[in-house]
């Protein structure tokens, strides 16, 4: 795996796929040098005018609902139903569904109405697409992961897709096979925006996984968490404030043999 | 004093209380971060079809008009009225009052239709919601502090809220009692969305200090411009690109003892 | 030149100029910083019932298409005509022209309604203005310069605009005199937003350059390219995310000896 991880991380430098994100107004500045920092070519793009034909020349499309609207989930349709006729795979991250009707409802009409490769959320967003009333806050002791498990299963098979539950372990799972990843840092929850970044970050090592998918994703998300350790040890001296640049420069220059030592992943069959 | 901010600032770390800012396109990165810096939630919404729910569920509601739109007015007033219901506070911020007609007459209409609790602005933009024109450019002489007083207190009175008029020396008043604080940095000025930023820590200090508001308020402000003054002197040996990581970091895990050796406020009655 | 750029730098610092941005959601707030931090006096508005009279008093505007949209372009047109009729220099940022017809066409359209004084992109957005199809990544070879001249130099005559074409070199010209300034640093093709702020930064250059506008707009480009030079060496023991605070330190404080030092343009009649 550590291999794996150390290649899809070469290989999105090589290929700087070209990401469309339609995302929320708070986290647009942070993905598109997130995406910038591992090598890849972020674009955002939102109105109805230009995203089908964005979407058709990207190699990644990412939906977040962050601060969605009318005008946006428009935009979301055609760029998701152009991805879908050009093979494009596509990243849908429903922040905040189960706070309010709007997104939830949201989420799952374009789960319904596009043909989605990859779900990206935390317990409590995951569980309100299905419906589930399990009380998370993240996954932190035994029964929350099992709890974690069954419900990153139970949605993968209902909508046919991958699902990355991401937590104090991340669940990646298409329903059938699941990877447990253990890396990351407390630190990731106190900015903004790091869930939809890693969102976008998947879609770009999706782009250049597409030999095994789902083993592209789980990669993903050990490379982000395992940058963040490495981050949080070198800012260990500062507040939050200087988390972010240390965290930036690891997601750019991340040291192979640091992926090799705290790599924190291992994969099972139901 | 002292006490009562330390207090305040551990009560707001303790509850996190959900912030729901509807805010402009420039700073809600910077909100969003500051808020978590604190140990606040914040959300951001929009959407007319959520920001209704959204706000009842909230702990504070802030509405900026840094670049409001019609669509955004609208949804403001949506989250206003709800806020209301829900007896959530509201903070308004009314950016670049005055700058033009629409503005203007958009901070006021609000200030008409929704039960608003404080307005953080600066002596330009107050003076200029109760149409005096006073020509101020900053609080520092001592004219310019009793213009910025009457003009406050006016603004409180007419609009029956609390009024924080930053500058060099912050006025905050109800229209009867005052407080003068004096904490803070140049820099501040020098970074985009400080005081935008303030508007919603003040919205979180509300949040945890309802047996004093109007205190809440004051300590708010003062807590801002100490972790300034402290953020500024360490980061005296760099230029405004490390003002930024360095004033996070003080948000977040500002020393008690600077708070008690640096705190200057003092309260008046008229 | 040396001198000029000075010059030109100190009196931006002076008369801090309110620059008026109607620009992509990704940029805004490092935008905002940005003007500050060389001293001029940002403004975000986007909505129609304003922006007329925001840029009826400003010193400049910028007109960026990054994540245009309907209602966005409608306000562009407002805010450039009124521009115009209040002799306000327009600078125009055709973000992504040639990746989508509704960005190609919108950027033509801008410049066949409204009298812009400059258009500043990378060499692809500019060659697909005047629909040439010339493959440029960039402009490193001798070859790719040439093209870029022609490239430039063409747009320059066909709008009656000023062309600012930048990469490895830069080019400025008035379709008569050209400029070229080989400053700046490959850092900046890793942060999103560098280009969309150089284009407000020229703005700024510009409305405190009247006597010679396009040595204005080469001055700033300059300015801009040595600051990045500096501040990459001064982060050159951190990654990605150091470069962008050290970048703002250097737009404020750069020193005037690396300015004489590292200044390397050179203009040419055609």
């Amino acid at each position: 795996m550590e291999e794996k991880v150390i290649k899809l991380r070469q290989a999105v430098e090589e290929a700087s796929p070209l990401i469309h994100n339609i995302t929320n107004v708070v986290v647009t500045n942070f993905t598109a040098n997130g995406l910038y920092a591992i090598g890849a070519s972020p674009v955002m793009a939102n109105a109805r005018e230009e995203v089908g034909e964005m979407a058709s020349i990207s190699q990644g499309l990412v939906l977040n609902i962050g601060t969605l609207n009318e005008t946006q989930v428009e935009s979301m349709y055609l760029a998701g139903k152009s991805a879908n006729e050009n093979n494009v795979p596509v990243v849908l991250d429903p922040v905040g569904a189960g706070a309010t009707t709007y997104r939830t409802e949201t989420a799952r009409n374009l789960l319904n109405e596009i043909n989605v490769t990859l779900i990206r959320g935390n317990a409590g967003e995951i569980s309100n697409l299905i419906n589930e009333k399990v009380d998370m806050k993240g996954v932190d002791s035994k029964q929350e992961l099992t709890d974690a498990v069954v419900v990153a299963g139970k949605a993968a098979r209902e909508f046919g897709t991958f699902v990355a539950l991401t937590g104090k372990t991340d669940v990646v799972t298409d329903g059938e096979r699941t990877y447990y990843i253990k890396n990351g840092s407390p630190r990731l929850t106190k900015v903004t925006g790091t869930g939809c970044l890693l969102s976008s970050v998947t879609s770009a090592f999706l782009a250049v996984g597409e030999d095994d998918p789902l083993e592209a994703v789980a990669s993903a998300i050990a490379y982000y968490g395992i940058a963040a350790e490495v981050a949080a040890e070198k800012a260990r001296d500062f507040g939050i404030g200087h988390f972010q640049p240390f965290f930036f420069n690891e997601l750019e220059t991340l040291d192979h043999e640091e992926i090799k030592q705290r790599l924190s992943c291992r994969e099972e069959e139901i």
